[in-house]
């Protein structure tokens, strides 16, 4: 017996007329398998979620694909948000998505229709060298994208640290930073002993030979020596911008 | 509000009562997280699991912890299973499990008190060399306890192609098949090649050097040229046997 | 001495004609090579192959070489599949096998002349996300050739656990599931949670970095925490599908 | 020319007796390497670090050295923790650190002396199985030393979806959850996707074969289709309970 | 029908006795599995297996179960070995198998009463370092034992290529040369190129570190940049010595 | 000193003429670093050399290059091959090389004016699959070119093991066996149990997911339960058809 | 408070003006996080930077982005190098850089202004094959504009180690080597057993299957039984040369 | 013919007597075998060698093994260092070599004999973390018994990134500096970036997960971002200290 809300009404109405008693309904709706009660799939997230992006990873998808998608998600949400797409797809998207734009270095596609903040404080990005910037714009984007202010410190990597030490007031002053850092992946070690935030370490795929796509700084991060360091995937700059989000709203 | 049985017995005593209309019940239920409803929490497995022994995996337990889960789930279950037991772990179990037995060829502590066949064919056990025995065992074992019948076919490596070719027939009356191999793991292609029955593939640790305990197997295994055949962990007989019965039950 | 059907029927003659006693023709039968009994080369399988598709793995071949494949199969089988074929391998396919169709969802070129069912129940087929549906496409195209009922459940991901949890009931009905992820490939031990049946895991190469082309989601069904689980090779819809068929003929 | 405190006065006195211009000073003071200026090494994180525990790993060290190392923390931190220690290394802590309490669970040592609450909220720790706890409490331990209220809730992997469902509220009204994993790792992908705080994810040791020590579970995480979702070493469940901590406090 | 010696016999005799044309057998047999033909397992190496020692891997065995095992084919082969065997599985074979031996550089049991030589020239077997002396004893063991004439040529690494080259005359009279070497596995090369005869290459877990336990030796092999050489598993100098003396018999 | 043949020279002639005595001349030599005896170089190999080709491996090398290369060593050797090679690296070979040929099946150029049987019996060359073939190929035509006669016995993969029985007796009167196999790379124990000739295992780098481009065959040929297994890279049908060779010759 | 050279200034001044006491004044510096003092950024290695070329690394750069580094880097230096370029990126370097010459053979783009000699030796380049000639001939060139004499010593691989012995009296007259090899990377072995300088070395991408794009390479120089050997990244022929000018100019 | 100093001499007392013109001499010198050249084995290294300690390697070895290792080398070669000893190992060889020491902080057995200074200037010998100190200790005690001055540097990891600045100037004093780090080490690359010396980096298996035993430590390191860093084997500290007195010698 598939049992929807119908059905639920229909056994109230049951024991509203005195045809079923309580104890008897509460028998019966024992028994049902709860994912029958499709009402009760309330959104848990309503609040967190207000503010929050949708999100599509654009490749492997057609132009056409894409812009369709992006269209879709446009009518649910304010602020959309096509991650690693090209000129190509946004060209597709543009047609019928008014509003939307191509964000080159994050290679993004964005619309943006709720500007209101709602981070707390702020968010460094920061990045070890000038091939991770792409990661680190797509974190950047993606916090701004969910209400933050952002503070880009790029191009800071340990093997000249002098530059990272003249950042590190500001990146004190933030409440959560992201570290990107492709090659050894030891720019988040740097910084978490640095500052006292949260940190949220990128591996980047920048460099080659026994950098293997970025497993060797996914492996150094892991293994950082400051307490203060989570890691994402390879090249997540989205996931690394959002979590940072979800932080900074805390 | 939490809400449980009780809550929903009294929310439907107003129903019935008439302060609550039904759609008014309706449209509250509709707001409930579902996973507080816990009388929904039906055992979804009644049938299947008819039959299924409990099981406990004793590697990192001391012999008392051992024996004090296995007194527990013999209270609940006819038959109860630890598999990679010790000697010691078995000393404390049957020091207050009564009728609790070990199995010494698959290091394994079981209590039969269910001895019904709920298979409805055969499974076949397959080992290809002497050193794979334990982890087939464990599968038979498995197999056993969940009421099938087991037919055991022991050191038939494909290095010695006309041992298993003397149990095709044997084989391929069964309705599923076992396949235990360590070292390079070709025993289930062999087989899944030579009967068309479901083959479950069980790699194992046995081997050295670039056997990397059971890794060469477990790839072998996956990459099988013989489309019959899916794959469980490294040493998993237990698995291996589970998943049998509950095909032959089929 | 090569031993062939007409050295035996020979050998038969002299003991027909009293030139050879039994007892020295059985001597003489020992010691051949039994390899070399050609007509013993029968078809183990002839009555489960029923109903089974011949199939060619298309990648790397030239459009002419599938469709000379595919047209010399479909002299012997009644249905034929070719897997992860393009549209100019069907191009060259079409234009020789009258019938042949190409479904595009599962990048495969299909003769279908065998409509009869042969599986005694449903199958399930699960995809984790929209990116493993070509994979779930391929596995549950294959069950419907080997003359399955075959139930589509896609886009379930366990991050959205309650889009899984309204189609448990579905799922359980089903005699043997087939669950789709790439990533972090977690999917197969929740669906085997939830219902009793046995679970075939498929890991996908969807993903990026760290999933290392379906490396982490194999990794992670090898070690389902949930014991009716098998795993094919990553991408391996269509050895899915057939042990699944399998599976349910049973 | 060593610099440090006392040469910076000595130049300042020079510019006050007006034997020195500031211009000169200045000049002085550009060319000194700042390393040297051992004045300046100020402790950046002074309020931030207010309440966080002084921490030894113990692993690979005498209980000698355990005791020795712990009783010199203890004289700079009112909190102080040995993870990882045995209860050879706390006999010899207990002797000469007044306070020294040994956590069987968590396998640390401790000494509790600041009581304060620091963190905002609760922080949920979470583990899928009964052989993952002794990660978790290392994980609650460390929150709980740094000052914050936590809510163990443990045994609830995917493999029993209902057990984790029935903790959904508990764990969105945390601040973040912490969530321990083996095996195929797949429990902070469900959670993540349940709730909308950030999750911290733990890979652990738990499991065999293709476990491989916590890889397996380490990449499924690594790869959680679940956004809000970020990972710290294998078994590190002091790193989680520090970063969450962190992040509580904001 | 199960079919064995006497079912062929019975048919033979109704052939025998004109119950049976010859043509109507022929197509009897012809439906027969032929795996149950039994009596068609001749041994198909009898000439070439001339010599061959019997061989049992020692470790994981209780001294008792080597004994056995040991006692057990010695019955059947003039020569038995036992590999990888320890001092005290020595003292149990010696109790029952008199003449056994305990040839210690290669941790070997051997009991020799063939004494024949069957090899037609020498196997030279070469040694990196003295660490990999016990793999290279393993393997000239097994070439003496299977009657082959041994020229041993250790503790020549790459490192000092002169004590190498000082023995190039003797390695190049060799018909087939055995070469161990752990760490980075550069002697294979080094070898194949100074002389013209197959090299059969052995690498050894000697070495630390990024060694992992012989598979960077192994990988190095493999990619040797001499035409002559195959490759072996880690530490199987059995298998070498196996190789190379069915080379030398040809 | 730059020491060469006419340095000796003179130094002899000093002797002849009385100007040096032998003793003193001894003494010189003995502290003259050997590799400057320039003319001490002579070909190690000569006879063992006789019939061997020259070789080329073609991949990353222009047209003109490989033309240029195949040319030169042709004045060398009367036996040329270009292994791996494109139509269009052929085509420019052709213009400059009178005689040249190009054999699709193994993707090789070869010039061929030697054609002298060499070898004492004949190689078997063994293909699991027919996607094996190319290289398969590469092994047979290099055993070919260098004076062996040659037995291909392709498509006789271990999931149709009486394909390959069919083959026993011609594998067994080889003198030496190539199996190249990819995907779980199981053939190679096989053959070598099936007979008691050296086999040269070649892993191929067919297969799709977790064949790992060769490294799961080549890990389950290392670990081959049959001893007269050794193995060879990845797709290096060369170095197989060449180790062949030399066996052969012996 | 920011704080830059103007504010120390001004702080020097109040304390020659009497305004400030010098021990006030070094408590107010105490204070300063020191990385504000921006003066303090020395340029740490001044002298030793003296004639080091300013790099940029090309791959994954439009001609526009390497063409507009390269003409700002040829302001701040006089040697200009662009590693892995093409000729596509040369041509745009060309039209606005004066002096810029593409060097084929180490596929660089080279502006050398100063050729002073810095390095008091000479440093050997060496080859195992052809194939590894482009990484070291980044390396000879690295090593040339860095003002170093250069000795190229190519194709002198171990599979015909009489080519490389020689060159035994050339590398050991130089005072630093570069070694570059591919496959098994055996070569700084036996070079660092020959010569007692420190060896560079260098694991290239050659190679193919087992080679896994210069990962054995790698591995093997790791574990180099020579103890003069250290290790630069895979191709990295660059990192080579700028360590080796380093040392030869000490 | 064997050719030895004897058979030399014969030849040139042959040409001293007019027997042999030089011509005939040259003749018969040219086609021999250069490897018989006995007399040519001249010690290539004799200088640089000078002061170099004889070394052993303990691990695996008996105590008795060691001793007398220890005691041969003794006599060729005045300091003597056998790397990763214990104890016992001391013991053993106390008790026949006079003047050994034990170096507990290098786990090493010394004999020191000759302490004249090699090196012409510093050597610095850094580590990340207190645990790393061992290995830290073994280069050390290496370019110590090799002659050279050493600063040790220790417990600067860059999670506390201001105890390593402030030894910048000491570090850039020495001519080269080794870093010896485990976890994700990233202490070469700050190292690397902060000083113009070459940096001998040294992975040290300290860390547990991800850290796998140093290859993430490795891993980073191959990558180092800074261009002056070269790197040995996982704990190789021996290494590390040979490679840099041979740079500090130069």
């Amino acid at each position: 017996m598939p049992l929807d809300a119908n059905s639920i009404r229909r056994l109230l109405e049951q024991v509203s007329s005195g045809k079923l008693s309580p104890d008897d309904a509460v028998e019966k709706l024992r028994h049902l398998p709860f994912e029958d009660l499709g009402f009760a799939k309330v959104d848990h997230h309503r609040d967190l979620r207000t503010g929050m992006p949708e999100v599509v990873f654009s490749p492997g998808k057609t132009p056409a694909q894409v812009a369709e998608i992006f269209k879709r998600l446009a009518k649910h949400a304010p602020n959309v948000l096509a991650t690693r797409a090209s000129q190509e797809q946004f060209s597709a998207v543009r047609k019928i998505v008014r509003g939307a734009r191509f964000e080159e270095g994050a290679r993004a596609i964005v619309l943006r229709r709720d500007r209101k903040v709602y981070g707390k404080g702020k968010i460094s990005v920061i990045s070890a060298g000038t091939s991770d910037i792409p990661v680190a714009e797509e974190a950047a984007l993606t916090a701004d994208l969910m209400g933050n202010t952002v503070e880009r410190i790029y191009d800071v990597g340990v093997a000249g640290i002098h530059r990272l030490l003249a950042h590190r007031r500001a990146i004190s002053q933030s409440r959560v930073a992201i570290v990107c850092a492709g090659m050894e992946g030891a720019l988040p070690s740097v910084v978490g002993g640095l500052v006292g935030v949260p940190v949220i370490a990128v591996p980047t795929s920048v460099g080659y030979g026994a950098a293997f796509q970025g497993m060797a700084a996914l492996l150094g991060m892991m293994n950082s020596c400051a307490s203060n360091v989570s890691v994402v995937n390879i090249d997540n700059g989205f996931g690394a911008g959002y979590v940072a989000s979800l932080i900074n709203r805390l």
